[in-house]
């Protein structure tokens, strides 16, 4: 099932869940998130005619970093005279809380950002990135000082969203020790116009994880076999999965809770740069041009593609 | 004046002003962040016969960084062969988001976090400590991709809280390369019952920024006078004053926006922990036994205090 939040004609919102080419109408609701959605209303409308909102208020947003070849590459390129992998990261999920009153629905146009690009140097960023990503939102909540198991955290999962994790290379170079990522990532996120429920992505076995993950950690290591692909300005230069994915969204719910920190409904927890091992199967500008450019100029339209997530767009304003 | 929101005898929250030991109740809402705050109804209460809740639900949370003296203990005691500033410290207020859905009112008790100390090794936090810091409540939202010029930030600013940043430094430690600090903090973070509106916060000149900030972030420097100091179970262990910051919340907001990022009312920005020159004037335990503790341990009881915001109060449970 496909859910999202719909206007038309300047109407109030109405939640509507996505059939094909046709959104079914069901009812007032500013979120997708319940219990029980409601039945349809007598309204059909073509995907075509409506305007799609941001599909469920955003609580937190954590942005995690679980694509071993994403976090291998960067470190290749940033920390060339050391391991690409810093020391933890195949002890835990790393992850950071990103911008959520930034998160905007797919098809809205991105400014550039402007910001410190080197010391003294305040300027529009010259390096503006894309990242690929695959989202999770939350559905059921948890409680303060309860760790959700790990066998039991998808029960929390709602669905799924494709994310475009919009980055400032430049900006982050400048600003991100000691204390992580800020305005090189908050201007703005897109996420997909449908969350698409968990029952229909297909679940497969995914790569061993060495060393074994402690036991709060440990579970059947699985994957979501989304075919994925990032189109720039109507050219698809690359074609990926999210099974190349290290660390699973159970996994990273349980790390998440284990120090007592509680769910919210809305929580929105996004994979981190989906890449594979190929040249061609890596999921940001940064990585596919080895940090040389180009990167988005004005005017660029990026799509990110995944069935059955469907589409994110964005284009760039100067 | 104070507002805040209170429960009577399990009966639906309401909107309340303290006027020294009294709540004046203000009828219904869930939260102080308006316009229009309502007129007084009949009840008046005691503030020993209410029970305080969150004073407004927070949006997103920023922990900035912004006390000179806090962020060289720092370097000095985790990068003693390097200068104790990163490059960019002195250059923009450096911030990261925290997590907003397990911030907690004052006096909400706080359970030990588990987390990994070191590769491998999951457990109770052997380093908890506090992190005494100032919070502004944003009450008027900005637009996305129109940045605040910080001649008009404090227009945007509601209210000040006490915050306690709770930090586990173990967990924080091992988890904070590459992205910042995640578990170490999202646990808990307590904040005072009552928002302090920004009119009763003695405002006085503050320490000269060398070098000059960049043009959208230049204004006269200002801090707020307001004494603060650490209570650990009944003993002052610290005495310091928010007019010791480097970087004012006016700046904050105003790099906080420099790359289009919007504001939502209910945002919550603090300030880092504020340390002053003296060694009894730090706002950490880290920094106060310079790392070699002791820590918190289970049943001690932390209370924060600095008038006018009132107190924050908070104990350890295991």
């Amino acid at each position: 099932m496909k859910l999202g939040v719909f206007t038309v004609g300047g109407r109030e919102p109405h939640v509507g869940r996505l059939d094909g080419d046709v959104v079914v109408d069901l009812g007032r609701g500013d979120s997708v998130l319940r219990d029980q959605v409601p039945g349809h209303r007598p309204g059909t409308w073509s995907v075509d005619e409506v305007q799609s909102q941001l599909p469920f208020p955003v609580a937190d947003y954590v942005d995690f970093y679980s694509s071993l070849e994403h976090a291998t590459n960067m470190g290749r390129m940033f920390r060339p005279d050391q391991e690409p992998l810093t020391p933890n990261w195949r002890h835990l999920p790393i992850g950071y809380h990103g911008r959520a009153g930034t998160i905007v629905v797919g098809g809205t146009e991105i400014r550039r950002p402007h910001g410190q690009r080197r010391a003294g140097d305040f300027g529009p960023s010259q390096k503006l990135d894309i990242e690929l990503e695959l989202g999770f939102v939350i559905g059921k909540p948890s409680k303060l000082g309860e760790p959700v198991p790990v066998g039991r955290a998808l029960e929390h999962v709602f669905g799924a969203v494709l994310v475009n994790d919009w980055s400032a290379r430049d900006i982050q170079a400048f600003e991100y020790v000691p204390l992580g990522p800020f305005l090189g990532k908050s201007f703005a996120t897109s996420i997909s116009r449908w969350v698409t429920t968990l029952d229909e992505l297909p679940r497969v076995p995914a790569v061993e994880q060495e060393p074994e993950p402690l036991e709060h950690l440990r579970i059947d290591n699985f994957a979501f076999d989304v075919p994925l692909e990032v189109e720039l300005n109507g050219e698809v230069v690359s074609r990926t999965n999210a099974r190349h994915l290290y660390w699973n969204v159970a996994q990273q719910i349980a790390h998440l809770t284990s120090n007592g920190a509680s769910l919210r409904a809305g929580d929105l927890l996004a994979s981190g740069t989906i890449s594979g091992p190929g040249e061609r199967e890596r999921g940001s500008l940064i990585e596919l041009t080895w940090n040389d450019g180009p990167f988005l100029q004005d005017g660029d339209e990026v799509v990110l593609r995944g069935e059955p997530l469907g589409e994110v767009r964005g284009r760039i304003l100067p």
